[in-house]
């Protein structure tokens, strides 16, 4: 049960947002703008760093969604993500996107766990400066969305079709409605 | 030295900021809702909550900035600052404050870790649904805010001159300059 006064059948972020639409609205402009804008980096691999980052800070609803957006951007689909959850060293990435996900994980750990040889080994494999912030603001956001999710205790539907149907709404209008 | 090439001399979150001004904006637009907003948390509550979670993640820059913000706007200064950090459990604030900034302690450690007697804890000491989710929401703000600050490496000035000069500018003018 949410541990405020949250609309019953509201899942996840969506509850918190209705309640406090004040807030909601940069936290939705942050995600359009990471996830979605024109970037170097595609729609379904920043959405894959997302679900990577929720599921390390183990927050079911975040990654449950993200894991299924992710899915309906990349050609491999959710196996990937899967796979890049289940072992990031052996999972089929480029060395550019696996470098940017290790980077990911240590934001998840704390800021100060970001050294400079994890840069290195992303800029060694082609990464450039912009692709490294975004990298490193993406997972420190989805640190901030995983523990507002799970700090208010909301609800996660436990039905994979609850999540892809939510999938195809961002695919196609994004966090935004823009 | 940071970890991408941002401008030389320009303090902390403000030169990821201005290495990338398309997400700057939503994060001041989040800063300047949570933080500067009507509430009934006053100012210097709100940024003594996110100067304690800065201190619990050491995130020098945002610590020493919020710091000053906070001392700048409660009656009893930056002193009081230091003695929630030091023992929140003897720190002389109400038992609503204790209890919120307790939990936003717990989001510092992960979402999942505020529990009921948490929240009721607050409740029982007058707290409202929208005090607990705002105090959640600045505390994985802040979450996010150190962790870009710390990931990318950016530069943290170590006198307390540059942090005064920046609380007379928030507190003046606020996070976006409205």
């Amino acid at each position: 049960m949410p541990h405020i006064d949250l609309e019953p059948g509201v899942p996840g972020i969506r509850s918190a947002m209705e309640f406090r639409p004040e807030t909601a609205r940069p936290l939705l402009e942050l995600a359009e703008t990471l996830l979605r804008n024109d970037n170097t980096l595609s729609r379904g691999e920043r959405e894959l760093i997302a679900a990577y980052v929720s599921n390390l800070n183990r927050c079911e609803f975040c990654h449950a969604s993200h894991r299924a957006f992710a899915g309906a951007q990349l050609e491999a689909g959710t196996d990937l993500v899967d796979q890049v959850s289940a072992d990031l060293a052996t999972a089929p990435v480029s060395d550019k996107l696996r470098a940017l996900l290790q980077i990911a994980g240590k934001v998840v750990e704390g800021g100060l766990s970001v050294l400079p040889e994890d840069v290195g080994r992303a800029r060694g494999a082609g990464a450039t400066d912009v692709e490294i912030h975004d990298t490193v603001l993406i997972a420190a956001a989805f640190c901030m969305y995983n523990r507002y999710v799970d700090g208010l205790a909301t609800w996660a539907p436990d039905d994979d079709a609850a999540y892809t149907a939510m999938a195809e709404r961002i695919v196609t209008q994004g966090y935004v409605g823009r």
